[in-house]
């Protein structure tokens, strides 16, 4: 710290992602990347803008991606639709435009750790609700007086999924408030709030292409609600950087969600090796929380989670442990090929047997 | 605006980039882009990462961005270095981490006017200083009690620039507060101010790569000063989004660093259109103010700017006019190819003579 420091420099607490090891040969199972590439025509897409056109700036308005994305929703006009530098990104500009009101906004005990770095970063008042015993988010408890909702469905980091009447009942039953759905996790089994968008002007579905597109790497989320939140969106981002998106970020991006096929491919891979890891490990005595993302959450009744993890790490395979009350003897594992989930399982055989 | 905007969102008055006309043939001199592509061993370094890695995120210190910044510089440490995405984001961090303290802040009446509009954001006072009768920084002005000083050196959209010994002036003049200099220009004939950053712990300086390196369309810009001042702006981008740079613009942009010789090549030939546009204009007539940046400022006495500005657009080419008191009657020109200045200069005879 120095003299120099705003006041709210000072205050932070900043969010701490998932370690990126810089070593080769890892199985890299602590931050929820796909463990399949992206569409090949993503990668084509950004090979055919990597020209002496990258000297122009990019369309700031991002309209050919919006309208790639509301093509394949289908009930959704481009108007409805904001894009940003990864989903990250866009819930900032949430927090700040349509979460930042006089009374405090609701979120889980348990859920994206990055929410309460926004709360400090913006002055945003917050309370968390807790997740019952057996970590599910209540609807109930989120119908009361607020300055705002949000959760992620599925959850994270538990993985747990709320329906979609369960949904439209916190939405609808918070008509003066905006309620966020942020859906990183949807394409893995639950089902998304976007079609719920023409019904409720106060609802606000934000996804990202991280995850169920493999697209980690080229940063680009979006969000979907009445044009009236988006427009909200739109005047801080332009209060904030006119081009958030490259050129290649734009174009990878637009062929990605474009290429139903493969999407569909990878994902329903990726749940069929959550599935078959989830029996793995509840035979060998885990607590496995039922997921609908790509990763499990689990904890074993005979082993300290931090120990477990160090072994793991021992053995080349990192996972994500979150030293926070409630979930401190949790591990949050990534969903990898069906080959990383079998040397996983291999590895807490041996650890426990040991 | 509706019921759910928060009261940051209400009050901003966002900032409006350049045109992007979707229209092909126009010759396009409107947001100061460089008319040369950018080095080929950045196109290079970018084909190079499309690849199934794209899954992952990225580095999200930019470690090897950081390194060749470093080393391009030579007299600066990688702590000493923040990237982001643009030059505009780093500002807009900047601002918030750097510029808000209870005393206002400093800025040319004539500048970049996405400076008021971070203020709004992120309700930072200012005040504005008068450029003199010659459009220029006159460094006294800024020596009194203020909350930071920010200008663009050189300055836009004038293009005018200060010398090294002002600029220091300023900076140790000011010793209980941060100056900023913001040099998105300065490789086209001024003098960069981060000769001074180990001198001053106050002084920070931020660059892009939008202009002189061709990249406007891979958003990367850096921000350069005492690891105190970097440290205030780690934190807040940490607490905004952990990954501003994706994996193709954190290779392409530390390639583009890399190659000086393409860097020199083409700064040098943009240089000498310039200075033969502005012979050409000053023959026509035209006031055209000493640029040391990759663009003119240039007013006519005899003609209307704007009228010149439609003109000139009937004829397919694009500049921007700022309808902004004290320089209404100017236009900023971007420096072309020579064949763009020649066919620009032909066109403002035509209209002259017309």
């Amino acid at each position: 710290m120095n003299r120099y420091w705003s006041e709210v420099a000072k205050s932070l607490t900043p969010y701490v992602p998932g370690e990126q090891p810089k070593l080769a040969n890892l199985i890299k199972l602590n931050t929820n990347e796909n463990p399949y590439g992206p569409s090949p025509k993503a990668l084509d897409a950004i090979r055919e803008v990597t020209s002496d056109n990258l000297r122009l700036y990019p369309d700031p308005e991002g309209s050919r991606l919006k309208s790639a994305v509301s093509a394949y929703f289908g009930n959704i006009q481009p108007a409805q639709v904001f894009v940003g530098n990864g989903s990250d990104e866009v819930l900032a500009h949430v927090f700040l435009a349509l979460l930042k009101h006089e009374r405090p906004i609701l979120f889980p005990d348990i859920t994206y750790s990055f929410y309460p770095v926004y709360c400090r970063l913006y002055g945003v008042d917050f309370e968390t609700v807790p997740l019952t015993e057996h970590f599910a988010i209540r609807p109930d408890d989120y119908i009361r007086s607020n300055g705002g909702v949000i959760f992620p469905n599925p959850n994270a980091p538990t993985g747990r999924a709320l329906s979609l009447a369960d949904i439209e009942r916190i939405v609808a039953g918070n008509p003066a408030s905006v309620v966020v759905v942020d859906e990183a996790y949807v394409d893995f089994g639950a089902e998304s709030a976007v079609a719920l968008v023409d019904r409720h002007p106060n609802l606000l579905v934000v996804q990202t292409l991280s995850k169920s597109r493999s697209l980690a790497g080229l940063r680009v989320g979006f969000a979907i609600g009445d044009a009236g939140l988006i427009e909200a969106l739109e005047r801080v981002k332009n209060s904030f950087n006119s081009y958030p998106l490259d050129r290649l970020a734009l174009a990878g991006a637009a062929a990605a969600i474009e290429d139903r096929e493969w999407f569909d491919r990878t994902r329903q891979a990726v749940m069929r090796s959550r599935d078959t890891l989830t029996a793995r490990m509840t035979d060998l005595g885990f607590e496995v929380l039922p997921s609908r993302a790509n990763f499990v959450f689990a904890r074993h009744p005979g082993q300290d989670a931090g120990d477990l993890a160090q072994a793991l790490r021992e053995r080349g395979i990192i996972v994500r442990h979150f030293r926070l009350p409630r979930i401190e003897q949790f591990l949050r594992i990534t969903i990898g090929t069906d080959e990383q989930c079998e040397a996983l399982a291999t590895a807490l055989a041996e650890i426990l047997n040991a």
